[in-house]
């Protein structure tokens, strides 16, 4: 045929259409992201002419070479679309491709049935199940077993001394369709492109992050001189402990290293900063060394080696932060002063938004030397690699180049495959789903200023399935940048309830130390903390009485227990959402199925919130039961995590909650089996 | 910098990133689709890091070689997506690709404004600005009188005896921005992939299309011997003026070919035909031949090529029906069974769905001898190209292999890029929309079932916008096959509307003969015509008074006068909706701007359709001026092209429609320039 056939078509249909292959990232231009636990939904496009069957199967090979393939099920009707669902359980590059064929089987039974019933052909019917059953059971790449079976079922249908009737009720026995289902009989094998997915560790999909200065955990105030002393790494670890307790997985710590003098900072962002103010740890370098040196207030390497040695010890990773920027006194700015812009008047260029001026930051220019400060970046990473450390947190990606992080991130995970870059980049959706695509494994997100149930359930279903096949939106309730009004004046519970929320829509959360003692007073005019830690020394009274009342860290453990009991809970990609007669609650489940449960039992949790901060509401709850895994009609028990409370629930369930005691359900179903 | 860094991906992102280019199909697997005389909308999502200025263009290669270069403006704030339209005039394949570059220029200028206002680095911006225009007039590839004005600029920055506001003020001459907006200072400049458009000819994308069957007209009953004589060329040919005379631009003709005597289908498809009944003409094949024998009822090759000249001198082209499918008595069945499927009795496989029986059909089987069938049918077609027959629509392309569709199309259009492909697939969305991607020119649509106006809008939304680069719909009215009970019970008014919504909405529509005489008595039980054509003679009495009372041929011309009138009509992808109180009508603009017409005045089309064949109605018509090019606030005078009245109209208009009378408004903006 094909010395005939001369297509033109670089890359034409093949016998069976198969497209928009997913989750695929443009078209395969850069691959996918999967995480250890994480089940992903794969679906193509698949059709054919006329009304045979067809069969579709997703062929994965995994990191290690090993082949697999899962049959697909059609989906919406009309849609043409085919779905299977995969747990990648080994880190490393996948390869999938579908594959589609004539299902020639359920062709013949599908025809045979109907015509026996209507009394056509019935002869003919056995004539060709015998031909194709023993077409089937030569294919060479059958096993002798599996053939015996088709064998079989052909003589049956051969032999004439039973009815047509007889002969078809014959060959439906279970031996023979286990053999089918085993081993399809295919025909017109056609074959999609290949892709790849990666997946990575668990902790670059599905963790709680948690955030403090190490400067402040120990700082004291010496009220004599009327000066701070610095927190360092010794005394932050006292607080490593609590961290831990209440469930987080990942510390992150604004940058460590030395802090420039020029242009400081002083509290409050002001522009004259006192003798013995700290700096913003972001104003990097100084006389003491760069993106590569530690901060001397905070001890030396070996101290910073000891943390992290700790930390690990509790569970912890620690997240560096990676701000590519200088202050005016980074030893780069003598040495190599080609990594910035050199303005017409000979000057170095600070960052600027004219007519703002940010004198104390150097911006890097990438198009400089690219060579040189590309590779000084990877020379930085990779120093703190060796320490120990494999979570970056990036600071303002946004303002780099796009292709320098996707050089970076790929250089650095080549060699080191499970480190782990989070995007701190705050900006418009098109840069920040390409961060995703080019690498990062994770990035920040505009959950903070998604409060109602409409736009939460929005940004959700954007991110749990427009992006998420290279976008993992990790929610952070508050950082030391951002203190939305629902925070200023949401009180204890509004803090619970944006908590309950971040904690349980996505796999991964995050947290700024002082969110527990919702501290929310905010510098006058602006959605940022007073006296914000960026400038200053904050010392916590975390042992205090008063202080341990006013803590909601019991209510983040719960939480955070909950995500580490509930597999369902730690993927994104499942969530559904119920209706609610008060628009004021979301309502929304996560279900996995029990086929990919350790425990084999199905996990489903749903979640009612009363995002008023206010107020006492009640309401109709409408679930799906599909979409939990439940027959139409069912009643079930449910056990409510956060109270220890059970509950009898149905299609439809009266809801009451106080906020002001606990705005949330969290309920567990129960399962007998 | 190219050594150092080793990309490990095959495709990274550029300097500047720039996704999901459009118009494109499946990220350019296929070509993206045009015709002469369309005004197409590029775009590309195209961003940048920090704060400066980006500037995007579009270059396009035209088939003969030519470049041009259009520059893209910023589409919906935060989209980050860029745009620009062309008319595409040359047919052939034209390649386009986006140019993203730094806009030092416009960089500069914001910069400076800012910073003089804010009397900030007043002489480092000067400096600056002699740096940027110096490197600039010395670009090798700008021609000496452009780099004379930035030169000349360089110089008055640099003139210390005037002030920086002086010096500034003096370089905002309209030379210097001349010479800029021609030739842009660009660094940093980053390429997209190349892409294919097809321009086709415009009457693969615009046409009013008319079905007869020639058997028909002019076909005579004999009351003594209760017999038919058939129509043929010669008398079909007679109706040929009237039909150019209703506007049309092609007629279509089903099968001309020889039809089978085996299992014939009488009236009504009936099984058993009688001695003189006609059959159906896509039984193709008997003993005068097969799809290269015209039936010896119709006439000989000569008549039919005489009826063809005559059809062009009228500007009518004509379509034949391409339907792959054999009566048993079709010569290829004794030449090639293997082009059929042969059953495990030795029969050759009827059509069938099973229970149901079609046994006057023998489909073909393209995975037999597909070199042998592909072949086959391309002689088929290019025997009727020889005839000057420069267009098919295919019957049930999805009942055959989408692979097939694509080797023939590419194929006959490789050596006749002006032949066209009308899909007749009226099935599920993934198969129309590929058919549509791997090369068909025009399809039928889903059209005859979206009735009320959330349903059109919904449709034409996603015809004009999602799937418009590869998919054009034919909007037919009626076709043999279909009368719906919008027709059936609509009436006059009924038939009024919907001819109204399909000439209008979309450049491509159609019109199966007794449309304009309203007949519309369907098969009980059927959403069909009785007395079906497919299955007998059919003589309309064209000229009888009686006929002409009833026809609403007039109003059909005046549609079609109207598109021929007005380039707006004759885009498919700016059809804009606006808001009517009462939600039975439809109200929709096209616009075109002046640019792109020959007069040079914009054209600007508004349609209110009553959709309610049933009642006289009113409402008040809410416009979104910006959309017709008209400024906020306008009140205009607008010409009513049904009825050659005039209204003075503005954003909220009052309106009444009685359909019995008028269904719909079509109001043309005057202009005065």
């Amino acid at each position: 045929m094909s010395s005939v056939i001369s297509h033109r078509h670089e890359n034409p249909v093949g016998r069976f259409p198969i497209l928009d292959v997913q989750p695929t990232v443009d078209s395969g231009r850069w691959e996918a992201k999967a995480y250890c636990g994480e089940l992903i939904p794969f679906s193509a496009i698949v059709f054919r002419e006329g009304h045979d069957a067809l069969g579709v199967e997703l062929l994965l090979t995994s990191p290690t070479g090993k082949n697999s393939v899962h049959r697909m099920h059609a989906g919406a009707p009309g849609s043409d679309r085919w779905h299977t669902a995969v747990m990648l359980a080994e880190t490393g590059r996948w390869n999938f491709q579908i594959r589609a064929f004539a299902d020639d089987y359920e062709t013949w039974h599908h025809n045979t049935k109907v015509k026996l019933e209507a009394k056509q052909d019935e002869d003919l019917m056995m004539l060709e199940g015998v031909a194709l059953f023993t077409r089937a059971a030569s294919e060479k790449d059958r096993s002798k077993a599996n053939a015996a079976h088709l064998s079989s079922a052909a003589e049956t249908l051969a032999d004439k001394s039973h009815s047509p009737h007889a002969r078809f009720k014959a060959v439906q026995n279970t031996s023979l369709l286990k053999a089918i289902n085993s081993h399809p009989i295919r025909s017109l094998v056609t074959l999609s492109e290949e892709f790849v997915i990666n997946c990575e560790r668990t902790l670059a999909g599905a963790a709680a992050w948690y955030e403090f200065f190490p400067r402040s955990e120990g700082a004291k105030y010496n009220s004599k001189t009327k000066t701070w002393i610095s927190g360092n790494f010794k005394t932050a670890a006292k607080r490593l402990e609590a961290v831990a307790a209440m469930g987080f997985d990942v510390l992150y710590m604004p940058p460590i290293h030395p802090i420039g003098k020029s242009f400081r900072k002083g509290p409050n962002n002001t522009l004259n900063a006192a003798e013995h103010d700290p700096g913003s740890p972001w104003a990097i370098g100084g006389a003491a060394g760069g993106h590569d040196a530690i901060h001397p207030d905070l001890g030396t390497e070996k101290d910073f080696k000891n943390f992290i040695k700790e930390a690990n010890g509790l569970g912890l990773e620690i997240a560096m932060d990676l701000a590519v920027q200088a202050s005016p006194d980074h030893p780069w700015v003598k040495e190599h002063p080609e990594w910035f812009t050199t303005r017409a008047d000979g000057s170095i260029a600070y960052a600027e938004n004219p007519p703002k001026k940010y004198q104390d930051i150097y911006p890097v220019n990438f198009d400089n030397d690219p060579s040189g400060i590309y590779q000084e970046i990877l020379r930085v990473v990779k120093h703190w690699i060796s320490f120990g450390v494999k979570i970056f947190r990036v600071d303002n990606p946004h303002t780099k180049t796009v292709g320098f992080w996707e050089w970076l991130i790929s250089e650095v995970n080549a060699e080191f495959p499970e480190v782990i870059f989070l995007a701190e980049a705050f900006t418009r959706p098109a840069m920040m789903r390409t961060l995703g695509k080019v690498g990062f494994q994770q990035s920040y997100t505009y959950f903070t200023w998604r409060n109602t149930p409409g736009e939460l359930r929005d940004y959700l279903n954007e991110l749990a399935h427009d992006s998420a096949a290279y976008f993992r939106p990790n929610f952070w309730v508050s950082t030391p940048d951002i203190l939305t009004p629902y925070l200023q004046f949401g009180g204890k519970s509004g803090h619970k309830i944006r908590a309950v929320l971040a904690a349980l829509t996505t796999p991964l959360w995050g947290m700024y130390a002082g969110y527990e003692l919702i501290e929310c007073v905010a510098r006058p005019g602006a959605e940022e903390h007073i006296d914000s830690e960026k400038y200053e020394f904050k010392a916590r009274n975390w042992g205090s009485e008063e202080t341990q009342e006013r803590s909601i860290a019991p209510y983040i453990a719960k939480l955070n227990q909950i995500r580490r009991d509930h597999p369902a809970i730690l993927q994104l990609r499942n969530i559904e959402f119920h209706h609610s007669d008060d628009g004021a609650f979301l309502v929304f489940s996560k279900h996995l199925a029990g086929e990919h449960t350790e425990s084999g039992k199905a996990d489903t949790v749903i979640v009612v919130v009363n995002t008023d901060p206010h107020a006492v509401r009640e309401t109709t709850v409408r679930l799906d039961l599909a979409k939990l895994g439940l027959a139409e009609g069912t009643t079930f028990e449910v056990h409510d995590l956060m109270t220890d409370t059970k509950f009898n629930w149905s299609a439809n369930n009266y809801v009451r909650l106080d906020s002001f005691v606990e705005p949330a359900h969290v309920l567990h179903v129960i399962r007998k089996k």
